[in-house]
């Protein structure tokens, strides 16, 4: 395939489930070009409280899936993923892949004043020390401080985005940040934006909250520039620009997808993901 | 093999993760002579918010593992397995496999006499309606009143177990079913014994709740007496008398399985289920 040709290839966007959504809006939002194919492991879903060696199995699988879509470039939409599986698989990849949190540990980089930057996410994320890897390669004198936070997923897949028992669990977790003086805070799990109000007014507004999804759209488009693989041709709407494939429960996530995209989803489509 | 080489055969059981232990614990009281092969599916728990489709497919492969270990019997300590999978796995199997449903249904049937039994469990198992339809089978005139309570599993698994937030999340599930005047609860999921305490304070002394732990172990005894089955053989503690395979963190299930059972686990292994 020429270069003008694989830029008309879609993305490939996949995560543990509906979390990377909010990921995907941004690149909506960013590349309007772009045609994606999103991929949920809805099936095998969570991925924050799973070992590294089983989660990097999950998403070699599922690139292997996205490879047979033939996509032009991956973005791993989910923290743990991001954490775990992206250095093995860039590895093996002959198309590019970026995941959110060298984005994400990027601009908390260059946000944070006093250098103290919490991260919220997964046990996974956090256990593994990934964004302080990432921000300490950039700046060896940041102090970065991580706090999993299990129950956050489950609360906002429960719809209690604003609610008193989200606020008392959000308080608890986030105590030993706020006590230790952050001035910035990297919501490190694609669903922590959906409670962004919670966890501000928790920690307050002089702390600065950095969604990873932004950041990793932009590195998204500079990479696409940079290789020459950016759409030239503005997409129609519908017919098949996104695709959404899950590999169970198809109707829960278009229900969860269509209260976070602007655009209707059409279908989301069932694959089986151990055969990959 | 004949009957008595059979009799010293494991019973084998399986759940999505850690919450069937506490069916394994009331299986190790009620029949201490009995050898457990268990397996807990922790690379893709949970269960409860997955499809019928998925769950089968999950429950057959780890069938197939357990037959590969030659158990006698089996036990589907997972009510959404239970649920979802066991009618057509039975049709399948020469070995007799019970389910926690079925002796669930069966006491709070029994139990009720106001006729309004109200069931507590995953969306699956709600969703399934396999309560009633259980409990209805028995006596068409008894009424029962399902709820799903979503955030019971991550709460538990956060160690919440008595915490004014799981109260106050109790309060909200349990309401719909102590306003319309039910006088028997089935704990419909293996991990909400656990919070049998928060359960009972909300809803009252005069609320029966049933634990379908105790009865599917009594089920289990009584079917391999009938089949002359029943190990005659004292087990020595220790050696190869429980075994614990899971398919990912295997140290964490090992330090949940030790705060659960009182024969301590010596070790757990990991095996890949879906090569099943």
């Amino acid at each position: 395939m020429n270069r003008e040709a694989m830029g008309e290839a879609p993305v490939g966007v996949f995560d543990s489930g509906v979390g990377g959504l909010t990921v995907a809006r941004e690149i909506m939002r960013q590349t309007p070009n772009e045609k994606i194919i999103y991929f949920g492991d809805t099936a095998r879903v969570p991925y924050g409280s799973k070992s590294k060696e089983t989660i990097t199995r999950y998403s070699r699988q599922i690139v292997r899936f996205l490879r047979e879509q033939r996509v032009k470039a991956i973005v791993a939409a989910c923290n743990t993923a991001s954490a775990y599986a992206l250095d093995e698989i860039e590895k093996e990849l002959d198309i590019p892949i970026i995941g959110v949190v060298k984005p994400g540990a990027k601009v908390a980089a260059e946000a944070t004043k006093n250098g103290r930057i919490g991260v919220i996410g997964t046990e996974g994320t956090i256990g593994s020390h990934i964004y302080s890897t990432y921000i300490n390669e950039i700046d060896p004198g940041i102090k970065v401080l991580g706090k999993a936070c299990p129950l956050f997923v489950p609360l906002v897949e429960e719809g209690l985005w604003q609610d008193p028992v989200t606020d008392e669990i959000a308080t608890r977790y986030l105590s030993v940040l706020t006590d230790s003086g952050i001035d910035t805070l990297i919501l490190g799990c694609t669903h922590y934006p959906l409670i962004r109000s919670t966890v501000r007014k928790i920690v307050g507004e002089e702390v600065t909250l950095v969604n990873p999804a932004y950041e990793t759209a932009r590195e998204l488009k500079e990479l696409l520039e940079k290789e020459g693989l950016l759409n030239g041709k503005p997409q129609e709407l519908g017919s098949n620009r996104y695709q959404f494939y899950v590999s169970d429960m198809a109707d829960k996530f278009q229900t969860f997808a269509n209260s976070i995209l602007k655009y209707g989803i059409l279908s989301a489509k069932t694959i089986n993901i151990e055969n990959y």
